[in-house]
């Protein structure tokens, strides 16, 4: 026996064996949920920038980021800053940044919703007001979780949103800056840019301090603290998702060059080794060129070592019987990312119910959704795209509803209230009803 | 010295006071966190509900609702008791209820977000497909609060979004049903009924039992102990936002009966204690006509003792300086209920940026939009309408992105994203999509 099979690379199921389903439950599992320890923390980090304010925020950051600062001015950086940030780049990255910003917001514009309302026969007028948020506050990880693609995914839908001011903020460990996330939040449209993270910064925007305003969402991906915290003050301000690893889903029909497959399961697992990057076919001979072209490119990899403790603690080959078990497979995984790598993806389109964004066809590979195609990379995880979406213009909207009744309206829909409000033993709202009945 | 003076039944306000905005602030001032004790009661029935099923729902339910039930069969009713419930009704009760179910119906259908997409010159296509959820379980609540019109409110949207399973749960203390309760559910849609209440049936919708199957997404108000249980819940289940008391904030340009808009505050206080109705205008003599409706009302209410606390507690008439000021104030107070008694109310709708549901014009008092005028009663509370919307059919779908790229599309695509994946060191992204580059 040599080394490799005694540890194979990545798993090997197949949806015919007694056990799969307690394996496929195993490989699934995530508990996302935070410890006593970790929360009691947050809860003290939180209370302390409530009743403290900006004095608490800059002890936190000098503690947790290892900084040395003595005011909030320190923490925050001009709009002058990140244009500088912008325009040193080279010609190559600020090109390809302007063009994904530009895809990102046409996809957006796109899928704004807009008020409505009708008018019925006797002059009652119904519908719903959408407007924007007045604040938003977005969380960008630092450290090597510093992305600028998130940037341009978390501002540019606010921004289309019509929201009247983009707070960013973002932790900068021993006082590192990213260049690339500062010229990304130049080119999104956000307003002001504070250097703050962990539970603290979130503290800050749905609070508010001295320096930092209020906002009236949160949106980002941050480690345990972050996500604790989103959670605690959650019906305070808005939140997101609290978001888990990221995970994709690949379906192959055998077409698809197998190097082209292990590269993108690779893409996903690169991102940390919670990340979870799992491939089905029917092809059991497709299934085995993959793994070889697994094995061969791995050492090609510069993150080798995360790749392959991603790969060999949550990554799966799954050997199905047929199209319509895949089917089952990827409704029940209900994966962030789903790749049809497949001839005829448009076909299988009405049979998938739950995936946060679906590529399509052997072309499309996540990384070109990650980055550029225009739609979201923020996709619910962990199974969650059961009841959520990706972010969208829609998390930085709400929506009132419009009733005008006229005279008419209002006498024959207050017998109905009328009845009804008795029923409940509201009998002023009852009579409220009755004063509009002619 | 009268006791009506030193106990006025309702504080006047003015905002031209040099107190107004700490005593503001005071008025709309409302915790809804739970304490520690509470967390960790419910902590526990979670714990019980999600390791032993069946077993701990019937003992919790024979516990908090004083019941003296063996087996889980007594606590599910069929659809031929909803259906009887529903027979039962006399012709008047039965007909108010159809025609509000079908005002609901209506709205709702109107307000349904469709799959869409587009394609580019290159043949790529980008959008996004809607679908419901599979599975909605709707919290209702028992007791004094067992209101027919909320079931119709929560199960409406759902069957509206084409959700395959709405799940109800209500609590029955002492092993009391609500027959309009029971009527409401069968005319909405709602497949199954659990007598089941508290943390223990949040738990059960959330994890699934052997009797109760798992939903996806948790809807509805409760008290104290199911607001906690849904906060804790949330991530593996998707949940509505978590309410606060009811309130109303009513606009008076002076034109409307004074009487009209005793009884429309009164609507709203007589829910419980904790509810909140405030009136604003910039006629004094105006507010103290409403005043005096108070008073000489207020002893003809059946929920007269209500009625006079919440309005002691937490009732105000506010006198403005203008049409002005009172945007203002609607903005900052962003109330779940706006009523604009006002000649011109479709000239107020630019300038109002946050409110749960706006009730237009002397005529639209919000029994009727809280019965039968077709939009939810379900609304955000405590100034949330800053971020969050009624309740709707949105609440019941989610979508996922559609991204099919043709080879050229995958090729210009993969261009950016290289260049972009490389400057965030993942490069097994960049490698991906330069597959994809002819």
């Amino acid at each position: 026996m040599t080394d490799t099979t005694a540890c194979p690379v990545i798993s090997r199921m197949a949806t015919n064996a007694s056990d799969f389903d307690v394996r496929l439950d195993a490989l699934l599992a995530w508990e996302g949920v935070s410890d006593v320890d970790v929360q009691h923390r947050v809860e003290e980090i939180l209370d302390a920038v409530r009743t403290r304010g900006d004095a608490a925020l800059i002890e936190t950051s000098n503690r947790f980021d290892r900084l040395a600062v003595s005011s909030m001015a320190e923490l925050e950086l001009s709009p002058e800053r990140l244009r500088q940030a912008h325009d040193g780049l080279g010609a190559e990255q600020r090109d390809a940044l302007a063009s994904a910003a530009e895809r990102i917001r046409l996809y957006h514009e796109r899928q704004k919703p807009e008020s409505w309302q009708y008018t019925e026969s006797d002059g009652t007028v119904l519908g719903q007001k959408v407007s924007p948020l007045d604040r938003a506050g977005i969380y960008v990880p630092g450290g090597k979780a510093a992305y600028p693609s998130s940037v341009l995914m978390n501002a540019i839908p606010a921004h289309v949103a019509g929201v009247r001011e983009i707070i960013m903020v973002v932790p900068t460990p021993d006082g590192v800056l990213n260049e690339l996330v500062l010229a990304a939040a130049h080119l999104a449209g956000v307003d002001r840019v504070f250097t703050l993270g962990g539970a603290q910064a979130v503290a800050a925007l749905a609070y508010g301090t001295e320096t930092v305003p209020r906002v009236d969402k949160i949106v980002g991906p941050g480690n345990i603290y972050v996500a604790t915290a989103k959670r605690a003050v959650f019906g305070q301000v808005g939140i997101d998702m609290i978001a888990g690893p990221s995970e994709i889903l690949v379906i192959s029909d055998g077409g698809t060059d197998p190097e082209w497959l292990a590269m993108d399961l690779f893409s996903q697992a690169e991102h940390d080794e919670d990340a979870q990057a799992i491939l089905v076919s029917w092809d059991a001979e497709h299934l085995a060129a993959v793994e070889a072209a697994i094995e061969r490119l791995l050492p090609t990899l510069e993150r080798e070592a995360i790749v392959r403790e991603s790969l060999a603690r949550r990554g799966a080959l799954i050997h199905c019987e047929d199209r319509q078990q895949a089917v089952a497979l990827i409704n029940r995984i209900a994966p962030e990312h789903l790749e049809l790598s497949v001839a005829d993806p448009e076909e299988w389109l009405p049979d998938i119910r739950h995936a946060g964004a679906i590529f399509m066809g052997r072309y499309t590979a996540e990384a070109l959704g990650d980055y550029c195609a225009g739609p979201n990379h923020v996709l619910p995880t962990s199974g969650t795209a059961r009841f959520s979406s990706p972010l969208g213009v829609y998390d930085f909207q709400k929506r009132s509803s419009i009733i005008h009744c006229s005279a008419e309206g209002a006498s024959a829909l207050g017998k109905i209230a009328s009845t009804l409000a008795r029923g409940e033993s509201l009998t002023a709202h009852a009579r409220s009803a009755e004063y509009r009945i002619k």
